[in-house]
């Protein structure tokens, strides 16, 4: 981030690497880096900020079907990695049931669902949500008061952002503001991942819960929202036009725009009361 | 966008959908929709803003090193898709010379390449842009005040997003404000594609180019730039410890959270004159 304190450079900060410019001073920059993901076998690389590896695998392994609950994981290894010897840093791990055919062409297809490419009959939004339980109707109710609160509770857990402005957060809390989950992330979509992982870690029912994004609510984050049946996705920016009609088809509760006391409900309204 | 005025939405915007929200007024939505190109017979779905798909897939193979000059191409041929058959928009591309063995694992791991996962041997910033033509030292200069004016061109251009709100833009200049390209779409690496599309396809000599970023400067963009030869990136956000790492190695010159007069010279100041 521009102009912090010197002083503020001399404190480390989770996830923040320390650059020097041209001017010759020091700055913090977002950590992006890989990590290798092996599942049975099954490798998958991405791009994250390091820190929080496990919540991150956990989220995503929900996020995109290839478990159902985080019991359904057995062990998680973590190797670290030498950038000197090109070697990344590495999470194995292993499922209380090995995956069946079907996750394992989850897990193959993975790659494309990551990114923004989402290949798997996308022309027809239903498909991408087939076999993911129905959300609750009419559940959780939001006072719509809660909505900023929820941000704020959002925006004050971004160290990270604070320390680098690089980077996107992600925030899972209850309708009363228990906060369950919370990631930052230089991807979006890991952010997310890693306050789902955190929620599932603590128990949390997913299925009553509000998401809350700092950035805008693409197809990809509300997929995983809904895969894993979070009702209620609150976003600080705009939905795209497949991000409403994926949270219209399944029912799911969309608000964009969260800003101060603005927001904008795209769709069902009916889980906000006054 | 919120609160649009009514006459606003019987405009139509490129890029642009029309969704009825909660409240029964209408809004504007940045358009989200598959796309599968097909390359001599191999398949990548993209999710992308419709409009510009022929820039997007020129812009993209040039990129990811698919191909060395637009001329490469010999032909598009685009085919609309039909939604209610569950069909995708479709791009038919054929090269001048069938692609050889490293075009065609180039090709094959373009998923991963595309999304935020760089499967690439990342651990060694250099191997990704193994084989890329190195920058021109110290060309083009650029007046720092130039930076302000490029911003204020992108931004001035960002149709869909005033809008949508929901959309990034990207911008290719030279050090004279001479514009030579300019995309927008739902994700940011479909802008700079179109961008770079546009200005390949008129000519421009973009070894001499300045990029202008509406988002972060994330791993992924950075590459695409150093990739085409552009010397310049300049973003409105923060850049990500990769994205600084590989522009000092190429000898690029990374200017972020260009805000009204201010900006930030991460690397490569030499090319900047007052």
């Amino acid at each position: 981030m521009t102009n912090p304190a010197s002083d503020d450079l001399k404190k480390p900060v989770v996830g923040a690497a320390r650059r020097e410019l041209s001017s010759g001073r020091a700055d913090l920059l977002v950590r992006e880096e890989p990590l290798l993901l092996v599942i049975h076998g099954q490798q998958l690389l991405t791009m994250r900020t390091p820190g929080r590896d496990e919540d991150l695998a956990i989220g995503f392994l929900l996020g995109e079907g290839i478990v159902a609950r985080a019991e359904a994981i057995a062990s998680m290894q973590a190797q670290q990695g030498d950038p000197d010897a090109q070697r990344t840093d590495e999470l194995h791990i292993t499922l209380r049931s090995a995956p069946d055919s079907l996750t394992r062409s989850r897990l193959a297809r993975t790659h494309e669902i990551r990114s923004s490419c989402g290949v798997c009959g996308l022309a027809d939004p239903a498909t991408v949500l087939e076999g993911t339980p129905p959300l609750l109707p009419g559940v959780p109710r939001i006072a719509t008061a809660r909505i900023q609160e929820l941000v704020l509770a959002l925006q004050r857990r971004q160290e990270l952002f604070a320390a680098t402005g690089g980077c996107h957060g992600a925030l899972l809390a209850g309708n009363d503001g228990t906060v369950f989950g919370f990631g930052e992330d230089v991807g979006r979509h890991n952010a997310l991942d890693k306050a789902i992982g955190q929620a599932a870690r603590s128990g949390a029912e997913l299925a009553t819960t509000i998401a809350v994004l700092s950035g805008r609510a693409g197809f990809d984050l509300v997929v995983k929202c809904l895969r894993v049946q979070i009702p209620v996705i609150v976003s600080i920016s705009a939905p795209s036009s497949l991000a409403f009609d994926l949270c219209s088809a399944a029912g799911a509760t969309l608000v964009g725009f969260a800003r101060g006391a603005h927001h904008e409900v795209y769709c069902g309204a009916e889980r906000l009361v006054p």
